[in-house]
């Protein structure tokens, strides 16, 4: 159960975005610009770093539903997304996402943490600032649905219909909808 | 100097949002509605908790920043900020804010550390739903802003002129005119 009355039924994050539609707005409008819009990082690439911070945050609502848009999204499917957040980093096919990983792994820790090492690390494999950029700011994004999610302890449930519906709605809509739905 | 070639000089996050519009738009949107729109809580009160997980984070810039805010227009003024941010909790003149405080401080370690009693104790001090709402995603909002900043090694200037400026700017106009500034 939720730590606050709702006044809806609907799960995860949603929920609290119906609860509160003056700061649900900005926070799906952030969403679809990080997640879809304009960008070198294909829109698989960047759900795959949201569900890889959620994993690390162990935010079981945002990992499953952002690990179901990544898997819909990337050649290697739901298999590429399990072995990224396995922490099998040896098996992610581009040197360029491992790297990006990496940093997006140490902002989920602390800002302070990202080191002049990791950037050049993902420089060096091509990533260029403007990814290197969205990388930084999608894991500080997730460090907030995240903390959002489970700090109101919203509901999460358990059957994977849930997420392969939510993931099928948002891969083909976007955010943008998602309050109203 | 940061990770990024920005292409201006403007230090903390002002420069990140002037390199990338299109997620400064939400970004400040966020805060705008969050640190000064329709709340029962305070305008100091809310830029009091965003210092206060700012300084959590060890976010430099952030704490500066939201405590010279909170400084401005909370009644204790700047020794207010300073004792709540030296952890003196007991000397925080409202229970209400005194527990708040504490859903904040646990958010910004983690959203799942957000217990039923710490929720309870901020209940029994008279906090309300939408004040609890609000809390948890002010310090989730600033677990972004934090690592955004110190993610891409923002500039943090060392003169206290700067943050009674910036608060100055942002107490009388308020954030959606940052990035333009």
């Amino acid at each position: 159960m939720a730590h606050i009355e709702l006044g809806n039924e609907i799960p995860g994050i949603r929920g609290l975005l119906t609860y509160r539609p003056e700061t649900a707005g900005p926070l799906m409008e952030l969403a679809e610009v990080l997640l879809r819009g304009d960008s070198t990082l294909s829109r698989g690439e960047r759900e795959l770093i949201a569900a890889y911070v959620s994993h690390r945050n162990e935010c079981e609502y945002c990992t499953r539903s952002h690990g179901a848009c990544a898997a819909a999204q990337l050649p290697g499917g739901a298999e590429q997304v399990e072995e990224v957040l396995a922490g099998a980093d040896a098996t992610i096919r581009s040197g360029k996402m491992n790297a990006l990983l990496t940093v997006a792994g140490l902002v989920a820790q602390s800002g302070r943490l990202v080191s002049d090492e990791a950037v050049a690390a993902a420089r060096a494999e091509g990533a260029t600032d403007r990814e290197i950029h969205d990388t930084v700011l999608i894991a500080a994004a997730f460090c907030m649905y995240n903390r959002y999610v489970d700090g109101l302890a919203a509901a999460t449930p358990d059957d994977p219909a849930h997420y392969e519906a939510a993931a099928g709605r948002l891969v083909s809509a976007g955010y943008r909808l998602v309050p109203l739905a």
